[in-house]
């Protein structure tokens, strides 16, 4: 998830320093000392050790003069073999939204992105339908409209590998979008496919989990946000959030509702993945 | 759920009235004009259509100079075949609680009793491990300890049953009663039996559902009260609710951490059943 | 608020009826008896008495053929003297925005607007600043500005009356519009004008709700939509919702933890009173 | 709030070790570096910088060989002047408890103890009336009686401060004691009193928020635990929670529901401060 992102840089700035690596003695105390004797100021640090996997996992906030590319060299010295460090200027990364016929989540995503709010720049929306397409115009972005019909699922999905490709891309956004990928096109994408599904996971895993949730008759509903895996609906989970539900909700009232809890739980792990908070250890995600 | 309980009553006094039944025109007005010729005063009154299943349901409280027995003879004129009704007066409902080795569920509910905030009197509990022995001694209440060393589920659960028989019992609660109820046991006290579980049902259904959620990596987990039906973990929802986790929770954390999510949940439910606030209606309830 | 909307109508239809009277004996019954001779069937139906006030609320959807003028003549007959009794088909309201500079709630409107989402169509949006000018062109809806230079309070308020008047107007919503209204333009739109409010009243009252949050050292923030009367933030409330915050939260990022609840909370409000589901009594609302 | 626990040990265990001070460049560096040459091993690390007092705030758990005293010393011997530091060895905590009649604080409290699940020994109860002492003396607790007739609430609080001193006491707990501390009382105590006051606040400071929140036609109610100062109700507030009600709760009801709200978020905030995971930083907290 964290490609290296080696930027000059001179003047005094911020950083996010992403270091991931096996456990071992004095981590923090090597690390940070690199930090001091570079002159660079912790403006906020986070770590986390998960025992069970012997992992230990830093998110590291620095100010001041340095060069990027030297900085990673010198965290790589002193860490552990095989260790992950990134050294990343923070800057708006660039996503690319598919979607299909729903717009609640697309729309949110666009209104922020129009508001400044979004620390993203959405290169374009594809959709496996045409109806999104004028809302999209609406705010000026390419839409590329890429129908199923008389092609299989591997042409479909390299018709969107292509597009994507010619696209500068950190992160691909299921905006609702309702067809399921092959393990080919996750792998393309691996650790940079972010989607946001309409249940509580792992309760109601599958085809329409609000049909399922009113026939279970639950008094709760819930969205989740997860980076996508060759798994369906299994991945590394972001962000989950719930509402309550009684008997009065039929299953398009729970679809109603639900759809505000979709909308805000991927907005915020979109906002933790854009601002590099979010590592993957496995089937799990660590959130600083 | 509802087995009628009439009882002779002069006195100006409340009544709360359950009406179950197919539905069909007018029924509002034909219950509201008994109610209306009766000199009984409406204090409140809810009502549900299930319209997949054809079904009414209506929970009146009403004041008033009645005798239950002849209001119920009235509202069963009226109604349609086969209706369930019920005339209540409000009472403490009688309660046994199953246990097993932990204590939050149970001793919330003992400090909820012995603060006269639960709606019901604890005629007694069993467990199937001396433990909680002392807990419920606290507070003179009998402790009945069915171990299950040699002998079959079957005589266990017959013992059980044998003590809860020899009690008033409107309802059995299982606060952390932790083996599987046969279907027989279940069948002897249909619609009876309250059980609260350790996840956010129909998540993690079985085993340590807490260490399956560590295991999933979920960010929220939940407890849901539900009646229990010969089909484990899938009888009808009352209540349930949630807590956040995040990735710094080990199991055990979450476990523990879902003490205070069960302990409510459980009390919500409790509350909701002794008030005659649920119907069951298949696998669901309807809650008013 | 509830003025009624008299529709000839003869084909079989839903209708919704409200009614608030003051409580007497039998009210249901007389109510509901004139559904069931008018061949009117009950879908839902809610009562509610306020016993401080002696007060009683009912709304019920029912469906059948009727003359909707007609059917409110009857039910007034057999209601207390003074009894607000509305009928009224299910129709999408107007609605008029007002704006200041940000965009997320006005944004979120505009979206669920365009999606038919949202049970009512924005006439025009009035903005005391252009910022928001291009969002509302993007959707092809009108936008006034009416700036404040050079003018008085009461001048400005003229002119937004004006072209408020000169358009349907159900409801007047205030989408985080940032200047205190004077009693005359609230009392011109009387039950009419609802607002979003960025604090969970009654904390933080005034200016700048955030920052006195982030002051305090809260734990947790929220957002409050009422309706608007002459006292400051003091009107009805309709819905409120919160989020947790901590200490690494300085009060811009409370700011914008708080736009989602915001936006939230609005768009449940408007579902709430464009369905006719709010009452106002008093100081208080209803929610059915 | 973080008296020294010095203590002489030498055999491999956990220790907890609280930073803060003026911020610096190179705190966690110089920090660290001690518990690396000193052969601690970091389990958990938290920072944070409180920028606008310039105040740096750490708290960690490492593992190994140790003198904590000597460890202390050379830890102030790198940290800015004035700084404070504490180094613990987790133990239980002395707590002594104030109470009036409420008991579902308490209750909540004694059963949490009695399983083992509470970080402290409650040393005893102090109530101004008696109806606990039953309560308290199920659980083989002490019990004093400290009524206030008769006297002046100098002295009343007097003759609490005198029972609390001849006992050990880390925390005095108010659970639920409805006088008001004098500020020479509360400066006895200084840092060591923790409240739970039965509203979110800053809403509904005072007395009986419960009928505040009733008659402000608030949509949802909450509790605050929170360190007490001579401000009343202005002390750092440590957690919060809240719960959803409606129109059809009488402030009773209001209360009724509160209760555990109040019981779960002082449980929650006793449980962040017995495990040493609260700094106080003028009225707030970090909390870690």
């Amino acid at each position: 998830m964290f490609n290296p992102q080696h930027i000059m840089a001179t003047a005094k700035q911020n950083l996010r320093i992403l270091i991931a690596c096996d456990d071992a003695k004095g981590l923090v105390y090597k690390f940070s000392k690199i930090f001091y004797h570079n002159n660079l100021n912790i403006d906020s640090n986070q770590e986390f050790v998960d025992k069970n996997k012997g992992r230990f996992f830093m998110r590291s906030v620095v100010t001041g003069d340095f060069e990027s590319q030297e900085l990673e060299r010198k965290l790589r010295e002193v860490a552990p073999k095989n260790a992950e460090i990134q050294v990343k200027v923070p800057k708006k990364k660039k996503i690319v939204i598919l979607v299909t016929k729903e717009s609640h989540v697309l729309g949110d995503t666009l209104i922020r992105h129009s508001a400044g709010q979004l620390d993203a720049e959405i290169q374009a929306v594809i959709g496996n339908h045409l109806d999104l397409s004028d809302l999209v115009k609406r705010f000026d972005l390419p839409f590329y409209h890429v129908p199923t019909a008389n092609i299989s699922r591997k042409q479909h999905e390299q018709k969107i590998t292509t597009i994507i490709q010619s696209l500068e891309h950190d992160y691909v956004v299921l905006a609702k979008y309702m067809r399921i990928l092959s393990a080919d096109f996750v792998a393309t994408f691996a650790q940079k496919i972010i989607n946001i599904h309409h249940s509580f996971l792992p309760a109601f895993i599958g085809a329409n989990p609000y049909k399922q949730a009113f026939e279970r008759g639950v008094k709760i509903i819930g969205a989740t946000a997860h980076f996508v895996t060759s798994d369906l609906d299994e991945g590394p989970i972001i962000a989950q959030n719930i509402i309550p539900v009684n008997h009065r909700f039929n299953w398009q009232d729970m679809q109603a509702a639900g759809r505000d809890v979709e909308k805000t739980v991927l907005a915020r792990a979109l906002n933790l993945v854009l601002n590099d908070r979010v590592f993957i250890c496995g089937n799990k995600t660590i959130v600083f």
